[in-house]
C-alpha cells in the first residue's frame, strides 16, 4: 500500500473563504475529504497536513524519508521564496509533485518562478481543488511505472 | 459528447527516439494511442495533430473555436517564444491546458518562462506521456464542473 | 500607379470575433474592404494577404521587392519575436509601415518592444481598423514626397 | 465643431534647422500652417502651442478638460521620462494621440520606451510633419466613431 | 468600539537596545505602552503581539478576520521577502496599514521593495515609534470614513 | 510657532475631478482647508503651494531654508524621476516628509521607486487627503522631540 | 561517402541582392555551387535546402537522422529566437555546425546570443560565403577524426 | 572562558544521509561531537542548536546578546533569502562567522549571494564538517586579538 | 572675441551653503566671479545664467545657436534624467562641455550615467569650482584648434 | 608571401594535459606543428607565440601592424574580459580571426559574450586544434579575395 | 611532506600601510612570517609569492601542477574579473583555497561575485591575516582526509 | 616643487596612427612633449610612463606613494575592467585624476562605466591630448588649494 504525504502551505487553511474569485469556494476540509476519498478508492494511504510555518513544512518533508512513498505539496507563498523547502525536498529524496490551485503562470510576475519545482518530479497548476487529485494520480502512476521497470 | 483537440508542437514527432533519457522511450504513436484509449473509455472524442510549424498550431487553435470543447497542447519549443500561439489561444477562447513531458522548471533557465501558460487554464509538466492523460482529465473535469454550475 | 502590399500577421483572420473588447467588432473582411475602397479612391493598387505562418510573411515581404512600392504590415504576435521578419524587411528594402489595431504600448510589457519597427519607416498603433488607412496614407504620402524631392 | 489641442514639446521650436537629416527641413511654423490648413478644411478648430517646459505641457493638458475634444501631443524628450505628463493625460481624460516626427523605435534604446503612450489612444511615429496630420485624422475619426456608437 | 490588531515582526523585540542610532532608544515595551495609551484615549481596543516567526504572523493575520476591524503591521525583515504574509493580508481582507520605524527608502537597495505593501491600504515609514501612532490614526480614520460613506 | 511649507506637485490641482476612483472626490481646495484647519488648531503656520513645474518645486524647497521648520511634500509624478527635487531637499536641509494620496507601492512598477524619499525623514502613502494630516503631525512630532532632546 | 545536409534559413535566398554591403554580392546560387564543387572534390555528397519557415528547418533537421552524417546550418534570423530548432538539433543527434555570413558578434546586441549554437559542435561566423566551406571542412574533419578514434 | 553559540539552519539535521555526494557522509551528531571536542580542548564552551525554522534562528541569535561571546552559524537555505536573520545578527551585535559545508560559490546562481554574510565577520565555505572547526578557530582568534588590542 | 554661455542647473544657486562637505564652501557668486575674471583675462566673453527649471535650460541652450561659440553647462540633477536637455544640445549644435563640481562617478549609482554627456564634447567632473575654469579652457582650446585646422 | 601572426592566450600552454575531456589531448606543441605544416604547404609564414599576460598579447597585436598581414588569435580567458585586447585589435587594424578550441556558446554563461570578436573579421569556435587551421584558411582566403577585388 | 604554494595577488604587497582601517596594520612580510612559522610547525613546506600581474599568477598556478600539493591564493582585485586565473586553477587541477583579508560579501556589490571561487575547494574571507592560516589548515586537512580515504 | 606621475595605459603608445578619426593625429611622443613643456613652465616635475600591462600600472601607482604628489592616469581599456588598478589607487592614497582622450560617455555602452574613477579626485574626458594638460592643471590646483587650507 502506497503512503502519500499531502502538505498544504501557508494560507491554504483559508481556502474557501479567502478571495473566492481567485481560489474558489471549496474549503480545505472539503479538499481534504476529496483527497481522502480518492486515496481510499485507489488503496492509497494519504496523510494530510497544513502549516503556515516554513520550518514545519521543512521538517515534515524530512520526516517523509522512509515513511512515505511520495509527497504532494502546495508550498503556496513559499514556492517563490524558499530555498529551505527546496533543499528539504532534495534531502528527503522522496518523489514530490508540486501543486497549485491557481495558474501561477497567469498571475503576478513574482509568482512565475518556482524555487521548489526544480527539485520536484513535476508541477500541476491551475485546476483548483482538482489539482490535488491530478497530483495524487500523477505520483501514484509514477511509483507504479517505477516499480514496473 | 466532449470534443478535445490535442496538439503536439515541434519535435514531439521524434519522441521515443529523441534523447530518451530526457523524454522517455515511448513513441508519439504510443502516446497518441494511450490518449485515444483514455478518451474512448471516457466517452470523449480526441482529435490529435502534430506539427513543427508555429503557423499550423496557430491555425489549428483558431479552428478549435466552435468545433472543440477544449484544447490540450504541448507547445514544446514554442512555449517560451511564441506570442502568436498565446494570441491564438486567447482568440479561440476555448479552455486550454498546457502540457509538458519534462519538468520544464528543472531545465535550462530559458525554459522556465511560458508565454502560453498565461492564457491557459493551467499547466501540467513533468510526468512524461502521463502528462497528457492528466491534462485530458483536467480539462474534462473543468468542463463538467462548468456545466454543473 | 502605386502598388502597396498589405500583410496581416497571425490571428488577424480572427478579428471581429476575437476578444472584441480589445480588437473591436469589425471583421478582417470588412477591414480589407475599407482598405480596398480607400485604395481605389486614391488610385492605388492594394494587394492584401494574411497568414499565421512567419515563413509566409517573410516570403511575401521578399517578393515585394521590385513588385510593390510599399508594404503595410501588421506583424501581430511576430512583432515582438521575429528577427526573420525584421531581416526580410531590411532585405526587401521596400518602404514599410508597421500597423497595430491596439495600442501595444498600453498592453503587456512584452508587447512594448517591436523588433520589426526598427527597420520600418514608422509605426501606427491604437486606432483599430482605421490604423490601416492611416498607414496607407502615410506610405503614399511618403512615396509622393520622395518622388517630389 | 471639434476642438483639438495640438502640443509640441521641447526642442520642436528648433525643427527645420535642428539636425535636418534626422528631423527634416520643414520649420515648426510650416508644420503648424499645414495642421491649421488641414483643420480648416475638415471644419475642426486646432489650437497649437509649444513649450520647452514640462510644467507648461502638464498645465495645458489639464486645461484641455472641458475645453477641447482631443489632444494631439508630441512630448519629444519628455516622452521617455515624464510621469507628470502621463498623469496629466490620465487626469484630463481627453482622448489623446501621441505623435513623433522620427521613428523612435529605430533610434537609441532609451527612446524605445514611451511613458506617455500607455495612457494615450495610440501612437504615430516616423512620418515627419505628416505624422501630425495623420494624428489629427486619427483623433477626428475616433471622435466621429464614438459619436456614432 | 474598534478592534485593531498590532503586529510586530522579527527583531522588533530588540528595539531600544538594537542599533539605537538606527532604530532609536525606545524599547518595544514603551512603544506598546504608547500605542495602548493612544488607543485607550481614542476608545479603540488594541491587541499587540510580536513574533520572530513568519508562520506566526501569517496565522495572526488570518485570525484577524472577523475578530478585528484593522491590522497595523510592521513586518520588519519579512517585508521584503514574504509572499506568505502578503497572501495572508489579501486572504484576511481586513484593512491593513504597513509601518516601519526607519525610512526603508533611504536604506539598502533590498529594503526599497515591499512585497506586503502591495496589498495594504498604505505604508508609513521613518518616524520611529511615532509611526505606529500615525498608523493607528490612519486606520481608524479610514474605518470612520468608510462607515460614513 | 512652527512654520511648515506644504508643497503639492504636478496634477494635484486636478484632484477631486481627476480619476476619482483612484484619487478620491475631495478637491485640492478642500484638502488645503483641512490642512489649514488642522494647523490652526495645533498652533502651526502652514504655507501651501502647488505647481506643475519641477523648477518651481525645486525653488520653493530651497527657499524653505531659514524660513520654514519643515516641509511636507507630495512630489506626485516627479517622485519617481526627479534628481533635482531630491538634491533640493538635501540642499535645503529642512526636515521633509513625503506624502502620497494613493498607495504607490500597489500601483505600476515604475511608481514603486521614490528618488525623493531617500533624503526625506519618511514617507506616508495611501490614505487619501488624510495622508497630509498624518504628515503634518509626523513632522510636528519630529520637531518637538528634537527640541526636547 | 559522407552525406552532409546544408540548410539555409530565412532570407538567405535574398543574398547577393540583399544589403550587399553587409552580406556581400555573391548570390545563394553561387554559394551553393561553391559548396557543391567543394563537396564533389572531397568526395562528399551535399544536399542543400533553403526555407523561410522555422517548421521546415525543424523537419529537415529531424529527417537528417539516419540519412545524413552531418548538418551545416545557417539559421539566420532564427538563430536568436528558435528553441524549436535548438531542440530539433538535439533530437536529431547528428553532428551540426552553425554558420553565419556576417560576424554576428559585431552587430546588434540581440544577434550576439545564439540559442542554437549551444547544441552544435561549433560556430563559424564572419567569412561570407567562405564560412560554408570552412564549416563543410570542419564537419568532415570532425567525422574523420571520430572514425579514427 | 569563551562561550560560542553554534547554530545549524534548515536541513542540516539531515546531513550524512542527505545527498552525501554533495554534503558528505558525516552525520550532524558527529559534526557536533567534533565541535564539542575541539571546544573542550581549547577551553571554550560551545552551545549547539539546530532548527528548520527561521524564527527559531532569529530568536536564538537575539538571545546570544550578553550570553555568548560569538556565534558560528550555518544559515543553510536561509542564507540567500532571510533579511530577518541578517537583522538579528546586526541587532545582537555579537561577532558572527558564517559557515557552509559546501562551496556555495560553485553551486547554483541563487546560492552565490549571501544576505547574512554582509553583517558577519566573515564567511568560510566548502570544507565540509571541517568548516565549523575553522570557524570556531577564526572566532576565537578574533576575540583573542580584540582583547589584546 | 569668443562668446561662451555658462549654464548652471538646479540647486547650484545653493552652492556654498548646500552640503559644504560635498560641494565646498565657495558660493555661486564667487564661482561666477572667478569665471568672469578668467574670461576677461583670456579675452573671452562669458554670459552666465542659472535656473532650477529644465525648460529654461533647454531654451537657453537653443538660443546659444548663432549667438555663442560654445556652452559650458553643469546640468546638475538633470544630467541623469533629461532627454530634453540632451536633445537641445544636439539641436543647438554648439560645442558644449559638461561640468560637475563633484566626482559623479564616485557617488550614488544613479549619478554614474549622464544622458547629456553623450552629445557633449567631453565631461569634467570632480574639481569643485575649478571644474568650470578647466571647462572654459577646454572649450576655448577646442575652438582655437578648430580654427587652426 | 603572406605573414600571419598566431597568438595563444592564457593557459593554452597547458593544452593536452589540461582538462582533456574539454580541451582534447593534443599538446600546444602539436597544434603549433600542425599550423606550421599547413602554413608551409600554403606558402604562408606563420609566427606563433603564447603568453599568459594580457599586456604581452596587447603588445604583440600592436607590433603586427606593418609586419603581418593577418592575426589569428585565441584570447582564451581574456576573450570575455579584455577591453585592452579589443582596443589593440582595432588599433592595429590588421585583419584578425578569433579562434576557440571549445564551443564557447555551449559553456558557462560568462563565456558566451566575446569582447574581442566585435572588432575581428569573424569567429571560429568548437573544432579543437582544427579551429586554428580553419582560421588560417579563413584569413588567407580573406586576404586573397581582398587582393582580387 | 606537503608542499603548499601561497599566492598573493595585486596590491597585497601594500598591506599594512594600505587603508589600514580596512586591511589591518600587519605587513605582508609579517603575514608571510606567520604562514612560514605555522607551516614549519606543521611540517609543511610553504612557498610564498606575490605579483601585481595577472599573467604571473596564471603562470605560477600552472607551474604548481606536479610540484605542489595545494594552492592557497588571494587573487585580490582579480577575484572578480579574471577568467584567466579561473581557467588556470581548473587547468592545474591542484586543490586550491581562495582567501580574502576582508569580508568581500560586506563590501561593494562588484566584490560579491568571485569568478575564481567556482573552481576552488572553498573560500575563506574576512579574518585578516588569520584567513591565510585558516586556509593552510583547511587545505592540509583536506589533503589528509583525501589520503585517508 | 610638485612631482606628478603621468601614466598611459594600454594602446596609448599607438596614438597618432591608431584610429585617427577617433583618437586624433597627435603621437604619444608629441603628447608627452606637451605635458613636459607645460610642467616645466609651471615648475612641476612630470614623470611619464606607458605600459600595456595591468600589473605594471598597478606597481607604478603603488610606487607613487611617498615619491609623487599626484597621479594623472589614462587607464584606457583597463578603466572599465580593472579592480586591481582601482585598489592600487586607493592603496597609494595619492591624489589621482583620470583622463581620457575621447568622450567615453559618447561611445559604446561598456565604456560608460569607470571602475577607477570611483577612487579618483575626478575625471576629464573628451578633449584629446589637451585632456592631459587640463588634468595636470586640475591636480596642481588641487594640491595648491589643499596646501592653502
Amino acid at each position: 500500500m502506497l503512503h502519500v504525504l499531502v502538505l498544504h502551505g501557508p494560507n491554504l487553511n483559508m481556502v474557501g473563504s479567502r478571495e473566492p474569485s481567485l481560489y474558489g469556494k471549496t474549503s480545505l476540509k472539503a479538499i481534504n475529504a476529496a483527497i481522502s476519498k480518492w486515496a481510499k478508492e485507489q488503496g492509497v494511504r494519504a496523510d494530510i497536513r497544513q502549516s503556515n510555518a516554513e520550518g514545519d513544512l521543512v521538517t515534515w518533508i524530512q520526516e517523509a524519508r522512509g515513511h512515505f512513498d511520495a509527497i504532494v505539496i502546495n508550498p503556496a507563498g513559499y514556492t517563490h521564496t524558499s530555498v529551505a523547502i527546496r533543499d528539504a525536498i532534495a534531502a528527503a529524496a522522496v518523489p514530490t509533485v508540486e501543486v497549485h490551485l491557481t495558474n501561477i503562470h497567469a498571475r503576478e510576475e513574482f509568482r512565475h518562478r518556482s524555487l521548489t519545482a526544480g527539485v520536484a518530479l513535476g508541477q500541476i497548476a491551475g485546476f483548483g481543488p482538482h489539482s490535488y487529485l491530478l497530483a495524487m494520480q500523477a505520483v501514484v502512476q509514477h511509483l507504479d511505472s517505477r516499480k514496473a521497470s
